[in-house]
């Protein structure tokens, strides 16, 4: 008997609509899912001709610029969101509505009561979702989880983690749409620090109290045309450094900072997990590794350990190549979106869901708001 | 006008079969080369509905088991061969016949004289072809060679190179086709020193003179079934570790290691390169990076820089996402396929090439002979 | 003409009391200063015997209890003091009344009233003073601080700042006194984020604005007797985590974390800087080195260099071995005795001083009350 | 009743003359030996004045230019040799007649039948003798041999060995006595290999059988004057890189490198060692660490652990600091002299002895006959 089969559209063809394109294009081929995956149609705001071409590249077989019209047609089984996040909930509630599942990138939705309203829908609709923090699946992330859940750090004393990028660390650097709040509903925060909360959870199961943070935009103005730096300026609205505290439940306590101003530093997404039976720190820009340290080995032999995790005995295989040969950054998609249909197919339970996307809203509104305030806030 | 079109057949489907058929496959995704990949027919001893599930999976239009068929059909342009190592040269020089381009797989051959056969038919055949030294095509050590060409470096004192990996460090690792010297040529001389050579040749430009090595066979037999290791065993016939000293024209030195045995390293294929300006370390395992001493700044401030080789200025635009997101494995063929093509399509000059490959030959066998004969070997 | 002669009495002889003896006994030896350091008597509240042991074992020449009389002697030009916190005050403002010299250990006094008082103390008695933070003192964190001063860093955006130890992570390690909050003053707040706070304003300059602090005492109580772990328990009452932000003049916005219960981490007392030119990052585990990314650098060669601060160029000539061969942590005590006594004998000015101490408490205390009171507190 | 007291004469005022007298004059200090030492005398070629001053700097009750009436001192038990290798043999055959102990520096003389004419003095005088591997007294070092003596690394297929400093890596680097070869005897290989050999011996318990070496001078002239770079040069007669191989009783293997030319490499003083259960690697830059790969671990959890070998566990108790803060250069001396001294009033077998200076000139002599001849040589 024949496999399965899940017909793909995708919405949104920039950073992340390429991203979604390889996964979808390639997660037969590393993974075993038992579905065949059919890209159907690729979506966009854009002329015939340009959608044409994206089309063509990334192997879709069709085009189509009005999304309501995708999410609405009968040969669609999945929907992918790669939309600026304004666009989010419309399109999410519409493709509920019509029964798809969906993949929608994170984060979830530019303020918390969108993101409830997008929960709700695909609840009642009965339709699989996912929340695209896609750094859970990289095998070094999945084995810090395995580690903690297998009670090999025990219990938890507290994370420091850190999200540093330093691509807007010159001021010259211009004025684009992420810098308007109204548009990009916040900065680093958003950005950002969304990937450390929920690696956190993700890692630790641990669930935020309450929080206490500092935003600042310490770049308040920028050249509208990067090319005319004496030019006129624009203010920009979000902010460009994200530094909070946590109280977690059960009294660990967490230190994160989220900037893209730390010159030097390039997608350098860490955290680490300090417990009394042993820690864990893993850093993005080595993401084919897991730094562990075991303190039930005895003091002679202790030390933080470098797993390369490559083998075949790590979450997700550690890849599909022999140890040591290390997967890149467009694996993580593959990979999510091979978890994601396995899930549809086998009809079990899937995380990160748009529950976590809610969860994850829920502890951003609540450090937007002890900023603005000044005062520890609950979550 | 439409682009032109570049029709693949694959030859083999293991290990090295699936890295081409990814980089054949998401080659026009990932790069801008002027010719549209067309997945011909995948050919491998095999039958047929093995040889339809992999093509399938991967993308193949069409199977076929006989490779004579497949090398003689008119509607291919380019042969990839992925076979085990004495297959190359027969496939390659009937490939050449047929006026096809070739992309064979690394060592070109077992021995020196085939490897000079196979250059002497594509030469006289006019056709491309491509030795697989893949390496080449990471972007750190692409720029390793950059540094070396400006004159970054200044004039080369040695190079230390080291290619090592442990999957055979149990002695109870049962015995495989790769240990019988009559099917693999040889053991980790021509698997891993192989790559060792034609990466110093690719970034230093330095011509060996004379070589003197030490091939040994560390665990001389291994259980004939992994799963009754102390049942009849085995006699290894190839070297697990090979280490060697070389002189190059001009005066630098070298001191080179591979091997199968070091337990720990996965694969730790490095290089260091040490001049009079400066210095570069290299090291695949962390292959978004290289490290780079320029001794012609300030004692004060000079230091080994970890350069992540992931920025559009970088050789192959550092990948293809955002700096810091870095590309794995699989990426190097994709690059490799896409420059190989590019050159065919452009009718450039193409490296490495079979006279890359007969070069490492003759190096790889010089080491041999020093080996056998216990004294220096001119190259 | 002979050199000037600086007699020293030591008070106190546990940790830091041999940390300063090793200093005074050497700091002839590895630097060049223009005086004979004469280490003239060993003060401690212990028997004459044990006083003895200890005085000839790192060649102190006299012994004497009761350090009321040896502040009084007049052999004695410079006071040392390296006794439990709670006694620097009086020991130092009598000190002062007699017309000596005084280093005394961080943090300064057990809270900032005291520290005041020590500090009008000195400069109404106009001798000279240091207060102990050691670090200053390493050759990286100085070079750290000359880059800055040069420029290199541009404007500072954001620190980043974390000072870890684990050595009580095990909750069954039983009390100490230190753990007391009456004797200890406060835990690791005053203990390590002190250095942190110090470090900070060394290296940046930046003056702190505004604070707001999380002080937890994750282990609340701990055996008594080590050796009877289920035996009866004490109260912790100081902090065994300190994390905070912070506000500086000028907009750069800190994030820091002091704890002693960071599994495997040793003595990670680590600051990382970043700016519109370039970042720094220094970690006292690995003190002869300084990390630092110059993005005035083409993208194309930028990366974090590590600077191995062993050159002759380098602050306190980077130590007194050949470049490489490092210097260990008494080192850094051996290098801040000889500038402090360099200061008395040429009378020029010195930092850290009892300003610095005041300064740093100021800010421990801030971040105190933001701790008990919960929202942010100037400085 | 009172403790032993040793007395000692120092013989040399340079490098390693400074490093003696730091060790003679803390070791006390830091360590626990059951013996008082006393600084009785520096002894150089010197006006007396020059003399006056380095004694009392570094704290020596006297100074003599004259080495033969030191050597026959009633009042000195221990002769400490730090003088260029051209004397060492005169100096410790006398000292041996009169009964002194002997602290030699390595290499133990200019050649083999030197070394072996003062190993038979000091045995038949029946005196203790120590051959100045300082190396092997860092704490990290030593537990290297630990562990492989303990079976954590198995049976040991091959050593990876290098030692690179970059020092005259500069050819307008002018002309000192270390390039005559009449005076200084070798280059890199007896000032740098002759460490890796010791270090090989000490770790492994490994037998040299065979070696082929490559000895090259690749900077062949030098300015006779630095500051006169254009003025007359001249000739260098010794190696600046010193690379071979080894095959060691048993069956293992080895390759090394020795090098004063390895531009950025400041005192990289290194080996790895990798054997069926485990692997280490040391490196002196980081000399508070040793890297440990144990493949008795699930391969989910192996990596290699960064262990910070300052521990009370730990050798030589990791130092005499609390974990994390690390020791320097200079204190590898202080522990030498401690463990030799307490062997001299312990009676009991030291290590390393003359006998291991003689083993190790014997393996230099077969590598620079090997680089000679071009052929393999027995050792």
């Amino acid at each position: 008997m024949s496999k399965k089969e899940i017909r793909v559209a995708l919405i949104g063809r920039k950073f992340m609509g390429i991203a979604h394109s390889n996964a979808f294009r390639n997660a037969n081929m590393w993974t075993d899912i038992p579905a065949k995956i059919t890209m159907k149609c690729l979506c966009a705001e854009d002329n015939t001709e340009n959608l044409k071409v994206f089309a063509d590249k990334y192997g879709w077989e069709s085009c189509e610029p009005d999304w309501r019209k995708v999410v609405a047609r009968d040969d669609i089984d999945l929907i992918s969101i790669a939309t600026p996040n304004y666009l989010h909930k419309e399109i999410a509630i519409e493709a509920a509505k019509n029964g798809k599942h969906i993949l929608c990138e994170k984060p979830l939705a530019n303020n918390l009561s969108e993101a409830q309203e997008m929960l709700e829908a695909v609840e009642k609709a009965g339709v699989k979702h996912c929340c695209g923090f896609s750094y859970r699946f990289t095998p070094s992330l999945a084995l810090a989880r395995q580690l903690v859940q297998e009670g090999r750090i025990g219990r938890i004393y507290h994370v420091f983690v850190r999200y540093a990028q330093d691509w807007i660390a010159d001021p010259n650097f211009g004025m684009v749409w992420r810098f308007d709040k109204k548009i990009a509903g916040s900065g680093t925060l958003g950005d950002l620090s969304a990937h450390s909360i929920d690696a956190t959870r993700f890692i630790t199961g641990l669930t935020f109290k309450e929080v206490i943070g500092n935003l600042q935009t310490l770049i308040k103005e920028r050249p509208l045309d990067s090319n005319n730096i004496n030019g006129p300026k624009g203010k920009v609205t979000v902010d460009d450094v994200a530094q909070f505290l946590v109280n977690f439940e059960g009294g660990a306590t967490g230190c994160y900072e989220s900037t893209r101003l730390a010159t030097g530093r390039k997608n350098y997404n860490t955290i680490e997990v300090n417990g009394e039976k042993g820690s864990l720190v893993w850093n993005f820009e080595d993401q084919n590794y897991l730094m562990f340290y075991d303190n039930q080995q005895s003091s002679k032999e202790a030390g933080f350990r470098e797993i390369n995790v490559t083998h075949d005995v790590h979450p997700y295989k550690g890849g599909w190549w022999p140890q040591g040969h290390g997967i890149g950054y467009a694996d993580l998609f593959t990979i999510e979106v091979a978890e994601f249909i396995r899930s549809i197919v086998e009809d079990t339970p899937f995380s990160p869901s748009f529950e976590d996307g809610v969860k994850c809203q829920k502890i951003l509104e609540a450090i937007e708001q002890s900023a603005a305030t000044r005062v520890w806030k609950n979550v």
